[in-house]
């Protein structure tokens, strides 16, 4: 009986402790891993420049290299002048494709095609879209991803 | 009396709450947002590129318009050789003005400035001034905010 | 006799407070400090662009000014086409040396050296080496450097 209430204590420590996994994590662990790869890195494509797209599917694929294609997470999202990388008879049409097939999302921003009159029939089959590739950039800052800009 | 010392014990598991909300909120949640909105991305520009300059500004409306223009806070911070998008005289001066009344931050590198003999009577009325862009760009990132270089 | 219970509570407590100190420092605190400097700053070069790479330096040099050398740790990740800011014979060779005397660390991204049929011979003296330089700018933002691309 020299600790009577070691039963509620560690209850309420355990609580603590629970409480506090549920309060960190979402925070600076978004930062260094997610649910699922311990890495994730985010693509920006906004220029209309070929060189610059090819550019960055060799930049996503060094990491995979990298790190391992399942250690990262790896998403580029192309929007504004940058745009024509997605569209049909894009000069990287088949190095996109590749691309994802070894698991690195392709988005395009749907405020970009909207503004340029483009629809999904215009673009390159099976890749994401977005609403705002902006905000889309800020959001996986937001979730941690580290953001490269080839 | 089945917990004589369940008064204490709760104290103190309230006090380790708001030691654990003190000392977790400074940290990881300067990412996901501040005392005041919840989102909040910095722009860069440091191309001498009219078109560019037109880009940072409607990527910084697509935020706005993205997320609310009441639920992010923006600045575009221009140095270097983009500095001419702020000078009297600018491409783009109306639109500049249309977005600081948007609420969209726009600031001046006050080291490029100095470096092209210019003052803040050669620059267009109402913007902010930094000391140093790349600094500014630094604070903001380590306060949490996403970083977008159009 | 009224807090019997005061003892193990408080250890309890501190333990609790421990683990969150224990918790909570490796995340968001990664984005403000480390052991070392406050500040910190990764600088990418991936352009063909000697303009670019004498703005990076002077970007770097810029941070310094601001918040004193002593304050901030700095590197410039070069890699891809801006692989020849650091090869010999480089026009921005005198200040790559003279930034790295002032303590900004410059490294040239392995992978970029090997597609170019590039070896250590072929660069200039005492930079650093990485394996990949999108992996090094991803590790760097992890581990809460700020980035910025100029």
């Amino acid at each position: 009986m020299s600790h009577p209430t070691a039963g509620p204590s560690r209850r309420l420590f355990a609580a603590a402790c629970a409480a506090l996994a549920a309060a960190a994590l979402p925070l600076g662990a978004a930062r260094a891993q997610a649910a699922g790869k311990p890495n994730r890195v985010v693509l920006q494509v906004s220029d209309a420049d070929p060189q610059k797209w090819t550019l960055a599917l060799s930049n996503a694929y060094n990491v995979q290299n990298g790190v391992g294609a399942d250690g990262v997470e790896l998403e580029i999202v192309v929007y504004g002048p940058g745009i024509g990388m997605l569209r049909n008879g894009s000069p990287v049409a088949d190095r996109v494709a590749s691309a994802m097939k070894s698991g690195i999302a392709v988005v395009a921003c749907e405020n970009t095609m909207t503004a340029q009159k483009l629809t999904k029939r215009d673009m390159l089959p099976d890749i994401g879209y977005v609403p705002a590739g902006v905000v889309e950039l800020m959001k996986r800052q937001q979730q941690g991803w580290a953001y490269i800009r080839p």
